[in-house]
């Protein structure tokens, strides 16, 4: 009863509706309003998603079984790691589904993140109705749908008021990678400074945000850009995220930083530095982190190893650790999920993160 | 009153007398048992030790004031710190000395352990008593030098029974290092594994024979020898020790090693590697790390950096982690030092640790 209609200009082209500020930008597509065939972004082996990624369609769904719900996504981002998922190389992976093949062949429903309405629940669930707003609490359900049905075990409510779609659509994966480096290595306390790498990224600007809002200074390293204005206007962008200080990795990599960055810290050690890029920029990074430190890595934009010279963990006590949010939920209870969700959600009524301020940054 | 016989022979024929097991081996000098001048390696400015260290003479130490001991020493090691001291590329520096210098300029002396006997104590001491072992509980005491005088805080007595005066020399450097990367950093129980690598040096044979009173399994790296018969002793070698499994690093670079790595574990998670050599063999070496374990760096002697893709932190959550016994003594109370000491000789006495097997391996 499935019909696939397979096509690469389906999934690049369709429904491109939304990004939010950064150079690590959330693609996103919006399933339109108006009701079309439901939609599914899927593929049955990995590769190139511009090869193995098909659009199928699919009937709308029968109602919800008891404790399951029926929800249409309003909006998905694209992470980066969801190309990964998709090319096979990252150690997450969804479970096949054999409901939206032609051929009753498994296949993957693409994408990880998402924010989507309640249209019907079944029975035994009296948390959720109809309008509500619920963000996946498994990784890999396949988010890249029209609609779906969900086990009530899967998906978080999320009160919507004071929240903007892309809020809410973003609130699992980013942000609270942000928040929990921040919270779960280091003791941090107002005053304290925090430096990191690819400051600019989505978790970066979070980590800049919910930094600021406790009154912890951070010192941000961006890429520097070809044209001039364009790394001073990306630095007023960060600074007015709560950034104590931007500067490039050409910059870092100058003999004379040492003497600024001694000047901004005013000799406090640094206590947590955070790492996407790894790479030579990082090495240089963690030499600026003081006695007793911790270098927390949750990327590896630049493909480099994390390369630092044995002396740091020897002489300064340096830990070096790796986050995976993945990993964190699967250490926590429901209600800890749910707490750190309203955590991020106050934060955002409050203004205090995950705000979303225009770039004027190609 | 002190006579400077700088001499640079002095320094590098004098007293050579013992040598420990392993390629790491210790290089000690023995002060001779008939009386000589009194004599201490010195140097007033850091550099090649070749040519920065001279041996001075003084007289026959003052009668020792309250709570200070005058000490002979026995054997002082010249580990590879030792040199990096001198040379003042160590963090760790010693007081200048005013006392040996023929014209009151300050000079350092050399030497960071060994091991003395007492040959007075002044008032105020009881516990200590003419003939006694004592071993430095302070950093860069100075101790190639044939006497001196302590203050009591500053020295540990040793029980000397069933212990070789090498046994005593060696007791504050290398074994605790072993003893305490295998306690403080992971719970091992018994059938656990560890890997390291430099498992030849003095530390990584500490390592063997401390993990194995524990029934705790190693397998161990060693450099390749151009001699194949040189490889198959140092094995036999460590093999007696208590060494579980012993290759080369070439055979660490080989594909076929993983297989051999799985049927020697059999499958189960390594949770910790010890680090002591850098660069790509320490690479490897983490790849064979378990989910969640932990790689201790304790030295760097191929003087190139640690390099690790930043996955193994992400998704197998790996932890990297230094290890310094100065730091240890640092933050441990001397109750806590004297308890490690008693640990230590008493691993010795039981036949279990530091023992010092012939080597046959050039």
């Amino acid at each position: 009863m499935i019909r696939t209609a397979a096509s690469r200009r389906h999934v690049l082209h369709l429904h491109h509706g939304y990004s939010t500020a950064g150079s690590c930008i959330v693609r996103a597509f919006r399933t339109s309003t108006v009701r079309l065939d439901q939609r599914a972004i899927v593929y049955s082996k990995n590769g190139d998603p511009s090869s193995v990624l098909s659009a199928v369609s699919f009937p709308d769904l029968p109602p919800p079984a008891p404790r399951t719900a029926n929800v249409r996504f309003l909006l998905s981002p694209i992470n980066p790691a969801d190309i990964n998922v998709i090319e096979g190389v990252y150690p997450s992976r969804p479970s096949p589904s054999t409901d939206l093949s032609s051929d009753a062949s498994a296949v993957f429903v693409a994408g990880n993140e998402g924010v989507a309405e309640v249209l019907s629940v079944g029975n035994g669930i009296t948390h959720l109705k109809e309008k509500d707003w619920v963000v996946m609490t498994k990784p890999q359900m396949g988010t890249w749908v029209s609609s779906r049905n969900v086990r009530i075990e899967d998906v978080l409510k999320v009160d919507s008021s004071g929240l903007s779609a892309a809020h809410a659509a973003t609130l699992t994966v980013n942000s609270p990678t942000a928040y929990n480096m921040l919270h779960d290595v280091v003791q941090l306390k107002e005053g304290d400074w925090v430096v990191q790498n690819g400051a600019n990224s989505a978790v970066g600007q979070a980590v800049i945000q919910i930094a600021a809002s406790k009154g912890v200074r951070t010192i941000n390293f961006i890429r520097d850009r070809q044209v001039r204005d364009n790394v001073e206007s990306l630095k007023s962008h960060l600074k007015a995220l709560g950034a104590t200080h931007v500067a490039t990795y050409d910059e870092l990599s100058d003999r004379a930083f040492k003497a600024t960055f001694a000047s901004w810290t005013q000799g406090k050690d640094v206590q947590l530095g955070l790492n996407c890029v790894g790479g030579k920029t990082t090495t240089l990074m963690a030499g600026l982190l003081g006695e007793n430190a911790h270098l927390v890595s949750y990327g590896a934009m630049s493909k480099d190893p994390l390369s630092l010279p044995t002396s740091l963990f020897i002489f300064k006590n340096l830990t070096c650790h790796g986050f995976w949010q993945t990993r964190w939920y699967d250490q926590k209870t429901l209600d800890e999920r749910l707490q750190m969700m309203q955590t991020l959600t106050g934060l955002i009524r409050g203004g205090k993160a995950c705000m979303i301020l225009p770039m004027g940054v190609p």
